[in-house]
């Protein structure tokens, strides 16, 4: 089977192939260009005269389960990233899977992380043909380095929720590691000894796998409450002695950030989104966890307090900086995607306000709308920006993929869509002529804040007008451009070979990109 | 179209027609004999770019919802019974589109009550075709005595939900009577002034119709927590001065019974789950809301409170009693289906401990696994029972169709059914040689309570083992049979016609049993 076939060049330039893997893949139309005409995905009807009448799915390993779900050559196996670095089942299943002789998988992870590079060997010997997924760190070098058997697809959180439902990627195998769950398989994220919040990665999974496998080290009596994955899903559950490790949540990004450029990008930032009347009582923000975002959160704190105002939602990647707004009453509600600390852990045990959400409910593009579009101001990053806007997430500037499109994608149906990114990093600029990979398309990105100025997207007319007689450093994109290369110089292309290591989906399932193998 | 075709004898000895209203039907097959093979109904995959960018899906008015819906000839039309006889949205419907002219709708309601007996008209004059669900009082009537133009069928909860899983039933339109909504569409039954508990029975046609309609006439801010419907499948909120009458969802057998007879068939009810081993420390049960029922729990309460034992789960029907009980730390958990008062709905919005559930979770048969089975012993009422423990819920011995199946189908599938029963009502014996209509088969059916003695089915050999040397009133069913009819004489048989109108499913969507015309 050929990698990849057919490339044509799609609606933002870019050379994407249109069979990858074997299959069929339409190339990226434009925003909201394809409308999808099929059903979804319609899974088995089951019975429970084939499950056990007591409720008791318990087997004794997580073997044992994998054999009972029929594993084998070319089957698709998932699991959930809500982890992260502290995962410890993934490595397990394809342990057992190799030991088995099993060949040929396909791994849809949500995220991979280093604490998976152990995978290589598998990638290696033919265990794991590809994976499709985010890839976050060494999976993603080796990815780019043209080792992998297939070619990597990888999908936001909502696209991953998306080719789930629509039967784009038929989940074989679902691994869902879970802090606690019952006998009959509900299970949740928020208790047990290695809580890590919440299971919404896993949400479509569930739903649409043909076989899901619950792997606990908290197994409590049914019901297990609250049941973030429903036991009507679930085939097997596994006990085994520790199911991930929570202090591995934690983030390295989680920290505000000390760097004065990126405090003065932050102080920018928020400035920004005052003036331009987007904070008010009621209003709502997703920062993610990077320190600048961080940084914003706060500003955007000390606003509401000094002017007796509240938030209605934040939506989160929470930590214990949202926590605390939402203790302190600054926000109604956090709605959260997957924590980022044990703050986020406890607080969604503890507070009603501290709601937990999916890539279903917020991201997912093919369903009667989805929460991206409600929230008034999205706070993202960036390796790379363009002068029409568009910008990369998943590529740094020398080619290497060593991050995952997470949730990116999908925010930037926000209200208004920040990028705070440094003018230059290692002496890099970061405005391009051209980015290396497209993850989303200009006309979503409304604007730019840098150390040295902020860029207002010309399609937002209305921002421009608001901000017109502002003292912040309004700026077009092509001056920072230039204020960047006069200080570093124009920056080299990455040296890439014509192989396609990896594609990247938009938000409808159509390919925006593809990525190259670095020389 | 003839209303129901080619009559066979189905696994329980009932004549069952093949074709009911041009579409093929399975007869009976025995309890888990049916194992479908087919895949769950599949709806359109939707796209974000054909709902509103800013998530706000408000309508006009239900016409305009309806309208936009597509509503026209022959469409089902689906809506939920939380309100009970407090419903002031089915009639609301059906009155839209008799002005509108459309005819020939199938009604898909969760349950019917007498507040929906206008209906008949629509009924009569063809705007609907025919009753799909449980029928309580007036639209019974009406359908036993012939007059509905196509042929009822009758699902429990669970098979309600399953039928509309498998796609036996496709909804067109789903109108989900809401007392708490936001503008996208995330709805819950907890808050706003007709708060009325929960919304399960609504949750199935959310994910499986085309479209849906959320009315509500408490419209909060963008989220609206807790989500009990998800707005990531509704197409049209629609804003109304009332959407039900609170009060009565509390039904006339939510009182504790002041017969003498009756509180003694309680308290041998409970005496024997007693001597069986059934109560224990982290035992599960589930009582109606009939009276002898709940005078049960009173009972199951006491020895709780006696013992110092804590019972895991009460699945209810909640009302103030097992609310009572999870105040005082008798239980864990209420897994609540519908709330049948307001202490009921008060507490689901207080308790975590009171969790809402769905037919989803509880009953759906053609799921992996349910709840029902791990509940330790359900009580459940009777119209009529057989020598074969074969039970009749739906009519009287009259021939009158006047009660929905409800919950109770799903609900024989615990670890020991008992059946409450007088030995008579009105002097009509209820033990019968052969019920007028089976809906639940004696295999299920493990005892038999009445005010003169307990009947164990003879399948159950470990409870007669359990139950030798104990003081209880311990007979045959022959035995209480003979001695209802030696003082109320052998009862004459029902006055029916040959035709067919109405079916019984059975939870896995086979058919069951016939009701025939009264005469």
């Amino acid at each position: 089977m050929k990698k990849y076939d057919k490339l044509v060049t799609n609606a933002v330039g870019r050379e994407v192939p249109t069979i990858i893997n074997g299959e069929e893949h339409i190339p990226f139309k434009g925003v909201g260009k394809h409308i999808p005409t099929g059903r979804k995905h319609a899974p088995r009807i089951a019975s429970c005269a084939n499950y056990p009448s007591d409720g008791n799915k318990t087997v004794v390993s997580l073997k044992e389960a994998l054999i009972k779900s029929g594993l084998k050559d070319g089957m698709t196996i998932s699991t959930h990233h809500h982890f992260r670095n502290g995962d410890l089942i993934a490595n397990q299943i394809f342990d057992l899977a190799h030991e088995l002789g099993v060949k040929n998988l396909r791994w849809y992870p949500s995220a991979s992380f280093p604490c998976q590079e152990k995978l290589i060997e598998y990638l290696e010997d033919g265990t794991i043909n590809r994976i499709e997924g985010s890839m976050n760190g060494p999976l993603g070098r080796f990815t780019s380095e043209g080792k992998m058997k297939g070619t990597a697809i990888l999908r936001s959180h909502g696209g991953r929720y998306q080719a789930v439902q629509d039967g784009e990627v038929q989940i074989d195998i679902a691994v869902i590691a879970a802090p606690s769950a019952d006998p009959f398989g509900n299970a949740n994220g928020e208790d047990g000894p290695a809580a890590c919040g919440l299971l919404g990665f896993a949400l479509g999974d569930s739903q649409y796998a043909d076989k899901v496998i619950i792997v606990t080290d908290n197994l409590v009596p049914f019901p297990c409450i609250p049941w973030q994955i429903h036991g009507n899903y679930v085939d097997y559950v596994v006990v085994v002695e520790q199911v991930g490790i929570p202090e591995k949540i934690i983030s390295g990004t989680t920290r505000i950030t000390k760097s004065p450029d990126r405090l003065l990008i932050a102080e920018l930032t928020s400035k920004f989104c005052d003036e331009a009347g987007i904070i008010k009582d009621g209003f709502s923000y997703q920062a993610g966890a990077g320190g600048t975002a961080l940084s914003i959160g706060i500003y955007f704190s000390e606003i509401l307090r000094n002017r007796g105002w509240k938030a209605r939602f934040i939506r989160a990647g929470s930590n214990k900086y949202p926590v605390e707004m939402l203790e302190e009453g600054l926000v109604d509600y956090i709605l959260d995607g997957q924590t980022f600390d044990l703050d986020g852990v406890r607080s969604m045990r503890e507070n009603s306000g501290h709601v937990n959400t999916s890539p279903f409910t917020s991201y997912n593009y093919h369903g009667k709308g989805n929460f991206a579009g409600m929230v008034d101001v999205v706070i993202l990053g960036a390796t790379e920006v363009d002068v029409n806007f568009n910008a990369n997430v998943v590529t740094h500037s020398d080619g290497l993929m060593l991050h995952g499109v997470g949730g990116w994608q999908n925010c930037l149906f926000s209200k208004c869509t920040i990028l705070p990114i440094p003018l230059f990093r290692d002496r890099i600029p970061v405005i391009k002529d051209e980015v290396t990979t497209i993850c989303g398309p200009g006309e979503l990105i409304d604007v730019i804040a840098t150390e040295r100025g902020i860029a207002i997207n010309p399609r937002r007319k209305d921002l421009i007008e608001k901000l017109k007689g502002s003292n912040l450093p309004i700026k077009t994109i092509e001056e920072l451009k230039e204020e960047a290369e006069k200080i570093c110089g124009i920056p080299e292309k990455p040296q890439l070979s014509d192989e396609i290591v990896a594609v990247i989906k938009w938000v409808d399932g159509t390919v925006i990109d593809s990525v190259r193998k670095v020389l």
